[in-house]
């Protein structure tokens, strides 16, 4: 999801032509990370965002290993990538896991390990998945799966890796996959905002935690991406929601997944790869390290003016919505239910 | 929890200086929100900040009700409140629940409003508890426990009212309890934080869900309290943890709630009652509504400033207690366990 900016032609032209000037002042000289000959490790590897990262990997020279639930698909998965080796040193390797329990998130990486004869250099937390919802239609289990599958999902892939890269004394990266829906919020997503906010806030204890064991951390926000998981949010996502969303471009999952690769290369601790959602990255920085302090201040400003605007006529799209709204319930039977 | 900027005199003074020519210029204006002879429910109102709130509104003429998990405690708070009752009218009742399962809360709030006849004006989640400690220390309870007593011990209260005042078309208020630890986060508390992350955003969703049904929605943020909460947490917290803290001046829960009821009661949406938090809330306000515009801006450029400064200095903190961090965990018999 995202959210559209489209009205502001002016503050987008201001923010794009100085992004230049503080490209030139600033970010040119930073050492990239070179993922060839590296092992690297990708939860949701087998199709969306993970598996389009893993294609780019490939084309860099690095050993993969994917998880994902569906055997079928990491089997197919795998041929994509084999298909895009560049050097008959590189392994891949694929194993069927539900990451949504500690338990089998420890498992899934001591197979990746033990597969590869190496514990990972890097871990892209790739998994993930969202069901909007009105709050008020959700049962308890709708809002726990929120949690579990925007949430759990990663974190608990993150804390197997970082006790055992503690416990190696493996230094390396944990990459966690956030949202814009991380930095921000409105209707219809009460049960992945939440998840996607902890995991910001858990990338920020990570980055913190990790200096004491050489682990650098990276979290990225992706806007709507296209992929099989976005066409499976729209069979649940209220009317209002969809509205609010309707004029974000989004990205394929090829462009998000070049936007995440090019921050973890530059050593970005927040990542994104659209305006929007910069935009939101440099006015919900807190203590978080900014990729580029003079263009982050210069979106910060953008964001100072342009968000507050936006956010009132979303509220207004809302306040117009609720006849059709009290319709929409009644007919779906909700003053009738009694939980 | 939080941070001190106590090197920062002159930045202080200027932000300081300034809250006054921003209250003359705004926020004068705002009507105010009015307990008398509202029925106010508090959770976690026995003890620390929900009780030092339910005195506050006791003494604004409100009927109060209270659950926690204690009888015993709520036994005592009840004839607290009693002792300062402004009229006859006052009714003040307790139930014990603990509010960490979805049922339990729903019961709770039915409970609430079956004792008081009436469903609640204005919900107050004050439940809550934070157990700090290294990620690498922590089991599979440790942090789910952490998102159970941060996060699910208010969502599950806020999930089931938002049902029940759409379906009784009841307006009214919810605030939730958030933490500094809701804005960013650092070593320590990689259970806590997640949760309270997770807190901002359901209000996030929940101030743009409620406009379809007439619910306002509030959400405090507040810094380190003095409360039995404090005294609890600081069992397990880390050295470094309480060494990045230490310079943190905190507030009592007294003070606290004064700070909450303020923000409620002018309508606030994120409520913060101390400088560092507030400098937090001005650097991290995504696309929330801002409390006043102008000093909001002020503060925005002051935590510009001081925040990154801050954070290195925490940074060489973090890197400078490594070998002491490991002899820590060598003693803790860490790197023998297998999990």
């Amino acid at each position: 999801m995202s959210t559209s900016f489209s009205a502001w032609p002016e503050l987008t032209l201001i923010a794009l032509s100085l992004i230049l000037l503080s490209f030139m002042v600033f970010g040119l000289d930073k050492k990239k990370w070179d993922p060839k000959g590296k092992h690297v490790y990708i939860t949701g590897g087998s199709q969306g965002l993970g598996l389009a990262l893993a294609k780019i990997l490939v084309k860099k020279g690095a050993n993969i290993s994917i998880v994902a639930r569906t055997q079928s698909k990491l089997d197919d998965a795998l041929k994509e990538l084999e298909a895009l080796r560049i050097s008959p040193e590189q392994s891949f390797q694929a194993f069927p896991f539900s990451l949504t329990s500690a338990s089998a998130s420890s498992e899934a990486l001591a197979a990746v390990t033990a597969g590869h004869n190496e514990f990972p250099d890097a871990i892209f937390c790739c998994a993930g998945a969202s069901k909007p919802m009105f709050l008020v239609e959700m049962g308890e289990a709708e809002l726990e799966n929120g949690m579990r599958d925007g949430y759990w999902v990663q974190a608990w892939t993150a804390w197997a890796a970082v006790k055992e890269m503690a416990r190696r004394g493996q230094k390396g990266k944990i990459i966690l996959v956030s949202s814009t829906l991380g930095f921000m919020s409105f209707v219809g997503y009460s049960s992945y905002s939440p998840a996607k906010h902890a995991l910001r806030a858990l990338a920020e204890c990570l980055r913190s935690e990790g200096m004491l064991y050489g682990i650098t951390t990276h979290i990225f926000f992706p806007p709507t991406m296209y992929t099989p998981g976005f066409d499976e949010e729209n069979k649940t996502k209220p009317a209002i929601t969809r509205k609010i969303e309707s004029t974000d471009e989004g990205l394929t999952a090829v462009q998000a997944a070049e936007g995440l690769f090019k921050g973890v290369e530059s050593g970005d601790f927040h990542i994104t790869a659209d305006l929007i959602t910069s935009l939101f990255r440099a006015s919900t920085r807190g203590c978080s390290p900014r990729t580029n302090a003079l263009f982050d201040s210069v979106l910060d400003i953008v964001a100072w003016i342009g968000v507050p605007i936006w956010r009132r006529s979303v509220d207004k799209q809302i306040v117009a919505h609720r006849e059709e709204h009290t319709t929409y319930l009644m007919q779906a039977g909700f003053f009738e239910s009694s939980t």
